[in-house]
């Protein structure tokens, strides 16, 4: 057993070593391999990453897709991956949109949410909590305004299943995704509560949040961003660029994204929305397991009188930030330079612009019967 | 409007660019920006990689968690994250789980699924190329097979709605993920569907995959492979390494996993599967977009008669490979040799271990009530 | 053909009959059967009766379960079933919560809402829609409560979906159920905003409502009532009265309602709602449709420090009232008479505690593993 | 407290009266009411009922629409309703349907389910269970079919969470819908397998039938009976009979019954099964709770190129019976008769039938706007 240091079943611990080129080659003798390309491209000072046992980093092909027109500012679309055809399929998707005057895009900053779980003696005490959690809002307020200059209380929401009564917070994080500082000033608020109640707080996340989970919730009430964006598709453009037809496009959608959908039980009555947002996240210094919310949502298509075809993107849940957490990362810097978004809400924006040049991209190729081929050529 | 190269409306082509580096100084100077670490870490043979408009690489700080005593075998879980804590978080659940005498896995091979959509004349047509298709699956399978020597047809379902037939194939693919060959196999088979039957495929995808989108199809059939891992944790290692008692877990898990996910509508009866996926999936070369299908799942916990705690997971979808895809790049290469597992069934394994130290870990910091705090310690 | 009157295609219309007596001597004949019994049981006067084409009534057996002591007062508890063993058990469930000293109930009256859809130009003019009904939310209600002096309209809520836009409107119906009335002031409503805001209505209801189907928006925002009940069983009680102990009741509830439900993506996480909203609904003259809605929602138990037994079922979805629909038969007025509830609240309390009476009785059987033997007994 | 019978703390147990007669004088009595037609109704042998604690009946009034042509034969439609506008409102469904040629019906017998669930001490123990029950299917299915001749194990799925083994058994109950002795005969396979294998059953149903509640699994995997049914309406009859076009009638449906219930987190992609399959079910004798499982399903809609519109509708869980349970009583035999199917085949085909017909209706209706209006006129 060769990780084990000394015989009294304890492991060597890795966060004892004093600096990660120690640790990587404790590894590399352990395993007896070599991680010279993970060696080679740590280019942080180490102590600025947010992540323990550091032996070095991992690489994702930085492509770039776009530009993109999104209201009436172009934008370049940097996106990390190993899916080939990725990034093709999105420039392509922009191409068909910027032919055809551009999109729009909407954001609503709906607030990140975190949702403990407290726990009563019975129904009459859940029911009193929730009239005290409304009463005393203004209170909960300045209490979570303590713990962050950049964190603001919005609104909460209750929910009661017998003695386990579920509090659902949102805040406005500003330009950050925020989750830490969401889960500091929520464990501020539950102390503040339990003072107060003499109620216990079972946990300060009671998956009523929902983080990096699928869950109807998030889709129905909104978490971090709610993200709109649409473009009409100018018939010859579709067939010049796109290969296909907006008629050939709706049947392909309708039965796809809408039928296919409800017959698999799905969230996402989507194309392909997590492969975009899981890029463009790896790219940005999001948080990859937020790719999960970014997975659900809703794309709508039209074929219009005049025989354009309409195309738009609903994401009810887009957890996304221009500040704090993987962004602090000089790379990821550089690539939200790319974007050159002022923000999180024009960040969101050029994201849901992207998302929505890969469902154009994605079900035109299905339409065209082509899926197969690209990826043939591309993908391998 | 710096993009446009000419006046036609037309953009400048990123595809066009002869090389990286050309690309990435057309991005500088069009943005004026500097893109010195993306360009730092581009390690590989260019024409390696999948990903096209391609300007250098991003980073993710690699982090080792473990070791992690599976089925009797000791592992490091290499983990590519931004996300402050979580290296830590499994290392500690590792631990109370070795201390314990380790954890046991479980791994069925499902099979990756393409389901494309077809179209016919009405229910009269629907119901006999139903019949063709159980009919003729030798066939479907001979043609299937023709497309590559690592992939077979294991099974098909078939589902009605009016004119639309959804089949969903199912597909072992050896030591690949796999998706690029099934959706190439999958095409072959719809066009000789096609051939045989009159009936057109609407889409080689028609959502019936479900790929990369929650969906209960999913949770319920499974996709990929299933995996479980469980752990015996001693009574003493909960207190000790956790900091809690089997009893307070058990609330904790209870309330949040179960009930709060029910509250929540989730495919997520779990507490953070998504982050180990994530990261693992980061580390390892797989399609980051998976995390959606890695996020579906459900913890389960109980307090033994002896006062031990019993933990386990279970995940209806792990989309999982040891080869092709991003696997091919060398950096992801060295992330695997680090495990050291033989095949992708093993690598499932090593996940779902992680995966459950991740649970274990997290319920019981919230059990603590020392969410946040570590948090505030490590993550920002 | 026998149905057919002549030979131009037409059949008899079975309205133009001018009795129900001449109706069903129709279908009797044409049908060579008779309806003896079906003839002698229609009571009422039949132009109160919802009902067209009438040819007689239908009979539903009717028992009484209790008295049930819920909040201090004690119901007998009117069912209306077919099925065996329902009656006992529900009644069996009362005598447990009677013997520990009675349940209480708690009401939330969240709204009866209907959700047409609106059709826009596209997002931007479905974002201006969103916001020209907030803003002139006062003129709605003015429009929707000159309708009836029934009702008032409580809130709205829009989702927007590309140029689909969604409003669900809550009202308060009083002591009716009234979906009727809330589809003519929906009606009302949407007449007045197509005609203010020139954009069109596609439907009155856009399943946004969402009546009779299974829905997350019903579970997650609530629909109609919100109702809760609660009992702590006493120990003794527990074993005496439904021959199982806490701790087995608990793991029964624990695999099936949490565990079991979450494997079969179930939006019902009890054990059988559904039989007693039937058949208390049947007895009461509510409309059966909405035993969907009333399947919804979470059963909880807890084994108490003293060893005792709590029980908890949330309903998030109680579509029921004392005045119009059903409830105007005479013989539905009888089954509220039985009740003795004094307004849909009290109606909804003596619901709520007749289910966690059928919560009680079911999970208790089912951990004494007799669930087979009593239906062998009653229900065959 | 009027109901208690002596003071020691005991109720009157209402099973205790030896007639329907004493019984209801008692609650008349109690209550200081008159059950004149409660009364009068009772039209069975007592004894025959399934219904403990009888004091009557209630009705319902019962009305027929139809005719309809399903595969070329005529059926008058049963229905028991108190909702106006139903009956009237299948019946102009079943109108344009006839005149359009009639409907087509599929029905595939799926099974009904039981679903218990098993612990045992671990994955170990789980996985060679499921293994065991797959080798065993043979011995199980001859345990099985010794509790009734009318009952035959078709299949078994298994689902294991941890120490929790959740089995699926499809039964081929022939006639009878057969919930009871589905029941019956999974508590003598649960007995068989935990005789022989050790592993203890928690209970017999583990909601993994899924019984009555909504639930993806059943809309998946099916339950009971699959059902479709479909109708090519002709342009002028769409226009003549429904008042609406194609073109709008699709409108609706894409914007309600897709999109719609997308944004609800619906399971029912339809306008309103549950109205129809409620009302069915109340004339016919089925289970009134299984009004739940036949809510879900997908309504399809599609103008033809010759401007004709094609409507179908696909239900995954259709629980029915032509024998057994409510079937029994005789005025549900009248209703029966009144369809003359000659099986439960056959019935499900007349209600698939009828479904449709609803839905084109209701569908219609809201594309001309006139929803509000005919429920004022009929409803109220």
């Amino acid at each position: 057993m060769i990780f084990y240091i000394h015989p009294t079943n304890k492991y060597m611990n890795l966060k004892d070593f004093k600096s990660t080129k120690e640790r990587r080659e404790y590894i590399e003798k352990s395993r007896k391999i070599k991680l010279d390309n993970t060696a080679r491209i740590l280019i942080e000072d180490e102590k600025d990453i947010n992540c323990e046992n550091l032996i070095g980093a991992s690489a994702f092909p930085l492509g770039v897709a776009g530009p993109l027109s999104i209201d009436g500012k172009d934008y370049f679309i940097p996106l990390a991956t190993t899916e080939g055809a990725l990034v093709a399929s999105v420039s392509r998707g922009c191409k068909a949109i910027n032919l055809s005057g551009g999109t729009k895009s909407f954001i609503e900053n709906v607030g990140v949410t975190r949702g403990p779980v407290f726990e009563t003696s019975g129904l009459e005490e859940s029911m009193k909590l929730k009239k005290w959690l409304k009463d005393n809002f203004n209170l909960l307020k300045t209490e979570a305004e303590k713990t962050s200059s950049h964190l603001k209380l919005k609104k909460l929401g209750t929910r009661i299943a017998g003695t386990y009564v579920y509090v659902r917070f949102y805040f406005d994080t500003q330009e950050a995704m925020g989750m830490n500082m969401v889960t500091i000033a929520t464990e501020k608020i539950s102390q503040f509560i339990q003072k107060n109640t003499k109620v216990r707080c079972l946990a300060v996340s009671g998956n009523f949040c929902i983080d990096k989970k699928p869950a109807w919730l998030n889709f129905i009430s909104g978490r971090g961003k709610k993200a709109w964006a649409e473009a009409v598709l100018k018939r010859e453009v579709v067939k010049d660029v796109l290969k296909t037809t907006p008629e050939e496009f709706f049947e392909v959608w309708l039965s796809k994204c809408m039928i296919g959908s409800a017959m698999s039980g799905s969230l996402g009555f989507n194309a392909h929305f997590a492969n975009v947002v899981a890029a463009f996240f790896a790219a940005t210094g999001q948080d990859m397991a937020h790719t999960v919310e970014g997975s659900m949502g809703v794309t709508t298509s039209k074929v219009l009188e005049n025989g354009d075809l309409y195309v738009s993107i609903y994401m009810p849940s887009v957890m996304i930030g221009t500040v704090g957490g993987g962004t602090k990362l000089k790379i990821k810097q550089e690539a939200l330079s790319i974007i050159g978004a002022e923000n999180s809400i024009e960040l969101a924006k050029v994201l849901s612009g992207a998302v929505l040049a890969g469902e154009i991209s994605l079900i035109a190729s299905l339409a065209e019967g082509t899926l197969a081929k690209t990826h043939q050529k591309l993908g391998r």
